[in-house]
């Protein structure tokens, strides 16, 4: 588990203490920190522990701050990998800080999942004049009282990019590399954008949206790789994260994923994948379960087709974010799309077993309890054929 | 321009003079020197040194290696941009130091060109044990006959990347980084692989095939601002570099480059770019004007269509390397596919006037003079009507 936490004014310690009760905190941990400026901003002393050795399925308190101001946390550790491991996942993307930000990160508490799949724009920082960065500041504290608490798992959107030459900020993902590291080496990734964890029965590949992806790059040679790592037997649910979707019928962000998509559906397909998420168009949509992937140029073979070895596709990029709702789908509904809606919400995903999971769209107005869109999931590799989504 | 040079044993110094006859060089640049490690080799010091404030169409005389080895070479300087300045540029690819790329690049010198538009994969170091960096040093001197005395425009290919995690070499681009710098600053690009020139009646745009290039990431936001920056009234040959080709019918690498097709054909077929090189296939190919870009996923509009708005695609990766020959194309030979063969070779572009270039093909086998493909190419932006290439 990394652990990370900012002290604005002094630099203070970077140990983490840790136990089985509040007054137990018997290991220790030692962190590192770093700082980073922003055109007219420089960051606090922003602290990263990696607590080691953890047992699974155990419930750990920590505290940090010591010297100064301690504070104490707590998180329950994933239980260890496994096949018909339960475990339940809250999906989140595009979360912002605003009223609806808040709306929809309670009804996710209220709904108690285990970790997050995070699908990328965390702040929306650069939505403000110079990329506010004390904006990152206040994301940080708004999502702690879940963040603090469980695991969530990042990925890079087009707002953690802040690349502005205009400002002298040309080094891409600035802010976000310094505020939330990944574990992308243990993930045997070279970069922190693309990397995958185990948890329960679920294999979570992370992908990068805003990254090289050409055949040769880094994460082309890192996915190949790590596609060939998953073993269905011990994690039958092989889950991708990315941030721009690539089936999506909005107008808003229309095809901006399809670049990524001739790249990777094929690889994604031949793994049996179950679920892809992404955000970016802040709309909820599901897909039947499509593939693409027969285009050579000249058949025109270029429409996405039913096929019970593809994944469902999955945008939640409805987190609620000052931006707003994107609310012009394209007309008529195409029939890879299953499902849409223009409202804010979150989904949560609940493996059962290695061959069922239930997957759940709650959308805000309708409060965290109540399913606006829910389907049962078979998985790829242990029920191929069974299509479940219809 | 930019002189580089690597003092094997010494540092040296980083000293550049020049002026207009060699025994009148009272012109000084003090340049930077840089080394790097990569595995189990260590360069020798590589000097950059930036000649400013040179006249157009003048011949320079510079030496470097003062104290040490004194070396004379000469250049010439392009003429001022402007609509109806005649130029020649030699088009190569692929080149690596085989006995092919010898012949290759002697034939190019016969033709005599003025610049080279290379469009990636110099050395194939990598293709060596460990990517026997020694290989970037033989090929610095395979080169130098022609590349000291012309103006030569790098295009990162893939095997420039030289990523190599299992040596732990995880910064791609590391050797080609620190041996060719591009001067990407002065066209406002924040990274050495996207970059642009003008040179005479032409502008290039040089794209990098092997980094992001989604929507939001920086080679995506530069290009969209440098193709606005074009004046075709002052430079009206606009001219697109890459790696990976748009249009190629070769089995080998086929459709490698549909990904930056996909994100990138449409800007340049509204920009009325005039030519497009690429390499990384290790043969010849030219295509039709072509486009294709109606396809919205649900329309079925996928098959590449004739469009005299589009330019003309060029893979000229067969300046003959390590790898040999690709001589496996797909059968039939698609409509969009103009001329194609399995020969070493490398190409020119003689750009008349506003309105008409010459275009040819030479193979290794038929000696430099013999033109084995050759159209006049007419501008598209001033006969943007008129089809030339049937
Ligand atoms: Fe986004
Ligand atoms: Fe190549």
């Amino acid at each position: 588990m990394i652990v990370s936490w900012v002290t604005p004014n002094e630099l203070g310690n970077s140990t983490v203490m840790y136990g089985g009760a509040p007054d137990k905190l018997e290991l220790r941990a030692e962190g590192v920190h770093t700082r980073y400026d922003y055109f007219n901003y420089t960051s606090g002393f922003i602290h990263h522990c990696f607590l080691k050795n953890l047992k699974h399925r155990t419930k750990y308190y920590y505290a940090m701050g010591f010297g100064h101001t301690v504070r104490t946390f707590w998180f329950t550790t994933p239980p260890k990998p496994g096949p018909d491991v339960p475990y339940k996942f809250g999906l989140i993307g595009d979360l912002g800080q605003t009223f609806d930000s808040n709306i929809t990160l309670s009804h996710y508490e209220e709904n108690g999942g285990d970790a997050v799949l995070f699908v990328g724009d965390l702040s929306y920082a650069d939505n403000h004049p110079l990329h506010d960065n004390n904006r990152w500041d206040t994301w940080g504290r708004f999502a702690e009282r879940s963040v603090a608490y469980q695991p969530w798992i990042w990925t890079a959107g087009n707002h953690e990019l802040d690349f502005a030459p205009e400002l002298g900020e040309t080094a891409p993902f600035k802010p976000f590399t310094h505020r939330y590291p990944t574990p992308h080496r243990a993930a045997g990734s070279t970069e922190p954008f693309w990397y995958s964890v185990r948890m329960a029965s679920a294999h979570v590949i992370v992908l990068a949206s805003y990254s090289a992806y050409g055949k040769y790059t880094p994460q082309w040679a890192w996915l190949q790789d790590e596609l060939a790592r998953v073993d269905r037997k011990v994690t039958p649910w092989l889950i991708v994260l990315m941030h721009s979707p690539w089936y999506n019928s909005n107008s808003y962000h229309y095809m901006e994923g399809e670049t990524m998509r001739v790249q990777f559906e094929r690889w994604l397909v031949d793994a049996r994948a179950d679920l892809v998420l992404a955000g970016h168009v802040h709309s909820y949509e599901r897909s039947h379960r499509v593939s693409n992937v027969a285009y050579d140029i000249i058949n025109g073979k270029s429409t996405p087709a039913r096929d019970a070895a593809a994944p469902v596709y999955v945008t939640i990029g409805d987190g609620g974010n000052i931006e707003g709702i994107a609310d012009n789908f394209t007309q008529p509904q195409p029939s890879y799309s299953a499902f849409r809606e223009a409202s804010f919400g979150h989904a949560t995903l609940e493996i059962k077993n290695r061959t069922h999971a239930y997957y759940a769209w709650h959308r805000n107005q309708d409060g965290a309890k109540v399913v606006a869109d829910g389907v049962w999931l078979t998985n790829r590799y242990w029920l191929p054929t069974q299509d479940d989504t219809n």
